[in-house]
Parts: structure tokens; C-alpha cells; sequence
């Protein structure tokens, strides 16, 4: 099988080391921007072929291209690479689904939408991991315009990567990842903002945990939120109401209705 | 020195093992509600002689005594120790000071509030760890009321745990701890709670991260929530207006407002 990434960031050069790790194809093409980038990847074997260039993929078959660039550019790079080879079987591994699938499959081309539940507040090749996607949940999110052999080819490509594989429909997903991985970096986020200089020298590793990932490329993370606008403001109130809750509690000095808040929380698992 | 410490959970375990690995007390004295948590401190080697009953400290002269109860106790603790035994030089470990500090000074003895910044989620003497306090702040928060020699044994005893000390006014040190340790545990509870059992399995290591120290024990955080009820409801108000503010900018559509709000967060250090 030939492999064509575009966009050799953390994903991307992960992605690239991990079917190579794993014997699922002999060479990779990378295609990019940033010449530094792709020559990272490349060095770092993530990648073997270099191009800035769409031109390339003319007249390779029916690979396999997997776009790993910015929630926001996914659609339309995935368009690009239909328009010059309609062959590939295009996916991708945005954090959004449901703008990107509508975007991609209403012009017809072979896109299967997909999501593995992995990444890092690092950012770069230089970060790419081969072992990124093992034990990971990967989300696919197929239209029923897909055909089935090539949902059936996406899922045996990320589980011989060693994730576990899920299809849901792609507003599901949104809804969703919202609640489990939007919401929680906008709150670090803000929490990351909240101390002053002075103030921050007082904080333990509670802080430092909680606040990691607002560590995370803020152009990737504006574009996921803004790609998954609605859900995630609708995730925004729900938290919002509920800490007005505990905020309540506290105020009126509810030890029992506290502590009850406390024991939910904490009885949750949390493990992933 | 003799060193009595009074209650014998993480941090109380943790306080025995720290001053014995460091050679500043030969045999720490234990005391506790719980006989089993006695126990499983005794056996790790925190703590060497077991008491269930405050009245073994009358007559140690003027050994250091610390109370690591929960912030709810810790004021009623400490001056049952001092009307058994007026010599004690008594200090805490609460992660709250401002009310501790005024419940314990006007009845005149001779306590100095601490408060080392360190911790877990985790709970109970099983976890004690003789590094939890290595090379992190322990803040000192000393009344006009105190000796100066007791605020400098009480310097030196953290130093040479492995602690850099720094003191402050205990309304100060609650003010920058609701917004680096209380209300960082108020949103990982809240975000913990939020998806449903069903949306659980779709997170990653970020949702880990961000609401690891939600597992914390109930009891002990609502305890520090209610002491330190105004500055924490001052810290909930000033996130909640920030948050706010991003919520409104990715309604807006505003990418500008939300990369610039994600950069600063991105921007503050937050390793600890």
C-alpha cells in the first residue's frame, strides 16, 4: 500500500512512524508547506518521499492519503487531492467531523472521516511518536455514500497501528469530543491565564496537571473551536451550570451538597 | 528534636518519613483517630510511637508539633494540644491559613502556620513518600504574636527537608491559593462530572490530565472550599468572567480574539 501524509506535524510524522513500525507500507510520501518541517519528518524517517506540492499524487493509484493538516484546511486540502487523483481513498485525522465530512463528500470523492483519540501539548515532528496511536480509541466517521470496502480498509489500517476502532456519525462525534476534549482546553486555558506572574511561582503539580494542555498550539486549538462552534458552547453551558452549582454550595456554605459534588466527581473514572 | 505529628495521611506520612530519611529526628510520635492508619504508618517507618489520645503529649517539652488533619480540624487540633501541653511549638500543614491562623493566635500559643505545597490525588498513609516536600515551596505564615526563634526552627525544619520556605500574610497566601490549587480543583471536579458514562471512553490523555487531581478525597477538598469560601468565590468569579470572554469570541466567530487568548495561556509557564 502507498501512504500519503499531508501535513507532517506531531500527527503526521506519528502517523508516518507508526505504519512503518508496524510493516503497513515501504515508503511514505510527505507532502508540506514548510520544507524545515518535512525535512524533520524526513530525517526522522517519519517520511521517505518530499514534496510541497499536490502535483504529486497525480497518477499514484488508489493510495491511501491522510490529511493531518488544521481542522480548518482539512476540507479543502482533501479536495485538492480528489481534483488532481479522484483514485485516492482520502481521510484524515481532524478533531472535528462534522463540518469537514460534509465539506469533503458532498463533491463525491472517497473520503472516510476519522479521529484517533491521541496527541500531546507537544507540537512538530520532532515530537512524532510511532507508539502515539497504540492502545488508542480512533474514530471513524463514514457517510453513506462511503463504500464499504473502503470504511473496511481505514479500520484494518488503524487497528494493525495497534488503536481500537469506533464508527459514529460524525455530529455524534462533534458532540462528543466537545464534552471530553474542547470544553477541557478551553478551561485549562483559562485557568492557565488566571494567576499573575508573582502568583505562579505558589502553584504545585495540581496546577501543572490540570493546565498541560493549554500548553497546545493555540492556531490548531482556535480552529478545532471554531470548527466545533455549537457544541461546544452548548458543552460551555452545561459546564458553566454546573460549576454555578458548586459555586452555589460554596457560597451558602452547603458542606453536604460540597462534598457530594466532590464524591460525583471523584467516583468518575478518569483513566483513559 | 522530638517531632509529634497529628494526623497520619499523605502528608502527615509523608512530614515523618521526610524528617527521619533527613536525619533531624530520631523517633516521631503518631497521633490519630484511626488505629488501622496508625498502623500503616507505623509500618512504613513514619511514624514510631502509635496515640489515639492527644494527652500523650504533656510533658515533651517544647517538641515540634504538626497537624495534618483536614483544614476543618486543624484549628480545634492544635489548641487541644496547647491547653495539654503549653510548650509545644505547634505548626500545620493546611492548604488553608487565614482562618486557622486567627482561630489558633488568640488563644495566645505558640503556633506558626505552613503550608508546603505539595501533594496528590492519591490519599492515606499508604502513599507517604519521604520526597512529596523535595524541592517545593512551603510558605510560612507567621503572626506579630510569634518568636521570631520559632519562625526560624520552623525555616529551618522545612529547608532541610528539601522545602525552599517563603513567608507570607495568611490572607495573601489564600488569596493566590484559591487561584492556584482551590478553584484548579473546584473545574477538574466539574469537568470530571461532565460526560456521561457512555462518553467516557471517548477521551484522551488531556482529560486525564485536566481532572486527575478531581480524584482527590472529598472530605479533605470540601473541607479547604468552605474555609477558604471568599477568596475562592473571588477566584470562581474571575474565571467564570474569562471564560466568558472566549465563550463570547468563538460565538463570535472570532478567530483573532480566540488565537490571541489561547497564546496567552499558552505562553505562561506552567511547570511547577
Amino acid at each position: 500500500m502507498r501512504l500519503i501524509i499531508v501535513g507532517v506535524g506531531l500527527l503526521g510524522s506519528s502517523l508516518g512512524l507508526a505504519a512503518k513500525k508496524h510493516g503497513l507500507v515501504e515508503s511514505v510520501v510527505g507532502i508540506g508547506r514548510r520544507p524545515e518541517s518535512l525535512e524533520i519528518a524526513r530525517n526522522r524517517g517519519a517520511i521517505d518521499v518530499v514534496a510541497t506540492d499536490f502535483s504529486i499524487v497525480a497518477g499514484m493509484g488508489d493510495a491511501l492519503a491522510v490529511v493531518c493538516t488544521p481542522v480548518g484546511r482539512i476540507a479543502a486540502d482533501a479536495k485538492r487531492l480528489a481534483e488532481i487523483n479522484p483514485d485516492l481513498l482520502l481521510s484524515d485525522v481532524g478533531s472535528t467531523k462534522a463540518g469537514i465530512c460534509r465539506a469533503v463528500t458532498e463533491i463525491g470523492c472517497r473520503f472516510v472521516g476519522a479521529h484517533p483519540i491521541a496527541g500531546s501539548e507537544k507540537s512538530g515532528p520532532e515530537f512524532g511518536d510511532a507508539d502515539l496511536f497504540q492502545n488508542r480509541l480512533t474514530i471513524l466517521t463514514p457517510d453513506k455514500r462511503n463504500r464499504p470496502e473502503d470504511v473496511e480498509r481505514l479500520r484494518r489500517f488503524w487497528t494493525k497501528i495497534g488503536s481500537r476502532v469506533v464508527c459514529m456519525e460524525p455530529e455524534l462525534h462533534d458532540r462528543i469530543l466537545a464534552k471530553t476534549s474542547h470544553l477541557p482546553h478551553a478551561v485549562a486555558a483559562t485557568l492557565a491565564s488566571l494567576p499573575t506572574e508573582e502568583e505562579r511561582p505558589f502553584s504545585g503539580t495540581g496546577f501543572a496537571s490540570t493546565t498541560r494542555i493549554a500548553a497546545g498550539p493555540p492556531e490548531v486549538w482556535t480552529d478545532i473551536f471554531l470548527e466545533n462552534r455549537l457544541p461546544l458552547l452548548d458543552a460551555l453551558n452545561e459546564f458553566t451550570e454546573r460549576l454555578e452549582r458548586l459555586r452555589n454550595a460554596i457560597k451558602n456554605g452547603d458542606t453536604e451538597a460540597v462534598a457530594e459534588f466532590l464524591r460525583e466527581a471523584q467516583e468518575r473514572p478518569r483513566e483513559s
